[in-house]
């Protein structure tokens, strides 16, 4: 008998569907993205599907459920973001045991709903089920593109230039605080309880983590600018695992600068509080969902133009590694996938 | 706060979605049938999905895990064909317990390719998590159809004939076999748990409770007929309550005759061992996942030739209400939508 835990969740994926094989012309691509590319027409459509479990990917102690429902749909929207395209349509399966009332489901739809309101996505089906214990939800997005926009993974290229949306490590540093702050609670007796936690200052931090945004504005304005990145891919498990799935599929190294990684006042702030490396809360906190994508270095002039987007380092051929250059270009130190492992960060 | 129970799933599903309006020309039919209908081209592509949790629509103890991933694939595909579609992709999102092993996933995924290849779609992507307690599995299918040929449940019209395929009650007997030998299991001591249970001449019943097909073949053999169904639907919750949803969606009523109900023999002596009127477990008995249509009155020389297939009844006028014939013209029973409870059934 094999342990889950022996392959890890990389491992595990691979491991299920490395002998799936497409048999219809419709199928563009399938598994390896974030998305799956079906081919209907002239435009392509794009799905993408996501599970969350109660205890493992999220704590109902600090999660308010309109939230939860909007963090739930917008995380679907930043996958076909992530393709370069448009998000159309969101199905939704919840789960729910008997503690639930039909008011948590409300909840639960109120921020669904509101997410498809900003984004302009229409809640076109799912299901609605008992649960034993907790609460279970699984999304499906469904989305389009034109086929010559489509971004996938795998087209990074020798000299292309590493770019990323807005900040990164603000939501790993969210949670921390709610954690903090959950411990705190739990040893207070009864008559301590009535005091509510002081987020003070991290206002920002607790936004992140708790309603996040999918960067539909960047994919705006690159169009505009008439730049197609060359690959892309959202910040869900930390940006050193993400770029090393950028690298893997491309089959090319990188270098990034530690000196040029985007963080927030807060964020610095808050990782100093914690007595944390904040390089290593943006290089490996999860949950940011900002854009990281590669450009032609002859778009450089044209992305220094772009709000909220900052070039990190560049892609090298696949025998120099993937790395990070230290401050004031000091060390090269190799990046690791210690990647966001939601079961023991939702902990 | 309004308990869930007291909406039953139905009024819970109306009362989460009522208010849910459509924003993009590509949602030519959201929620309310079996799929959702998105134009994205000249076919139109269709998308379904169901969750599954243990202990709720699932019991571990007499399911094989492939034959669960099997029936979970199935269960897609049967409400793609209940459109008149073609199953093309599956998404399949699995949460497990540490309890499970990589071999227990391979076994689940073995039956969901199975099913797959047999059907000719493609699994194009999916998550795989972590859950506190139990299995939970979501599954999405997308399919298309040409926009003309897509078949709601809203079109069935006055003096419609309604159709069945195979027959009916077969799934549910399965189940209460299966309940039976678990009950006699669990009350046995331990030297005597090596006896296997003896389910000699039930063997159809339980095929058809564990791994039941979708009726794939039906809509083909419509389709070469030249017959376009004018309604229709997959019964996965009961002859009863899917007749009732035809005549609701169409505004009509309708007669069916009790002894027109298909059986099969084993359904029928099975019922008599368990002391229940065979006729209910093939109005209210459900996954049996065969296809209820309703085609107009002049097909009625086309449908006699279709193999498989059985006229029912008749749609009225929707004064006339919803009522079964009972046997020798006797009387009629009007109909009730008992349906399936999953939660209550699978225990």
């Amino acid at each position: 008998m094999t342990a889950i835990s022996e392959l890890g969740e990389f491992g595990l994926i691979r491991h299920l569907t490395e002998n799936i094989k497409s048999k219809n012309d419709s199928t563009t691509f399938g598994i390896g993205d974030d998305c799956a590319v079906l081919d209907y027409c002239d435009r392509r459509t794009l799905v993408t599907s996501d599970m969350l479990m109660e205890g493992i990917h999220f704590d109902l102690v600090y999660t308010p459920l309109k939230h939860l429902g909007y963090k739930a749909a917008v995380v679907n929207f930043s996958d076909i973001y992530a393709m370069n395209g448009t998000p159309r349509q969101l199905i939704v399966n919840i789960a729910v045991s008997r503690r639930f009332s039909v008011e948590n489901l409300d909840d639960i739809y109120s921020g669904l709903l509101l997410a498809c309101e900003r984004y302009g996505v229409d809640l076109v089906g799912g299901d609605t089920s008992a649960s034993v214990t907790g609460l279970a939800l699984s999304l499906t997005c469904i989305g389009d593109a034109k086929a010559e926009d489509v971004v996938y993974r795998h087209g990074a290229k020798e000299t292309d230039l590493i770019c990323v949306s807005g900040n990164l490590g603000a939501a790993y540093l969210g949670l921390q605080l709610l954690e903090r702050e959950k411990k705190v609670f739990e040893g207070k007796n009864i008559d301590e309880t009535s005091a509510q936690p002081d987020f003070s200052g991290h206002e920002y931090l607790l936004e992140r983590f708790l309603k996040p945004e999918a960067r539909k504005d960047i994919v705006e304005r690159l169009r505009d600018a008439g730049i197609r990145p060359t690959s892309m891919i959202d910040i869900s498990d930390g940006l050193s695992s993400e770029l090393l799935h950028i690298c893997k599929a491309s089959q090319t190294g990188c270098r990034i600068y530690e000196e040029r990684l985007p963080l927030d006042y807060q964020t610095a702030l808050c990782a100093e509080e914690f007595n944390m490396n904040v390089s290593t809360c943006a290089l490996n906190g999860g949950e940011d969902y900002e854009l990281l994508f590669t450009v032609p270095l002859t778009d450089h002039d044209k992305i220094a133009q772009i709000d909220d987007v900052r070039e990190i380092g560049y892609i090298t051929k696949a025998e120099l590694g993937t790395a990070l250059i230290g401050r004031g270009d000091a060390e090269e130190i190799p990046l690791r996938a210690q990647g966001w492992d939601a079961a023991e960060s939702g902990k």
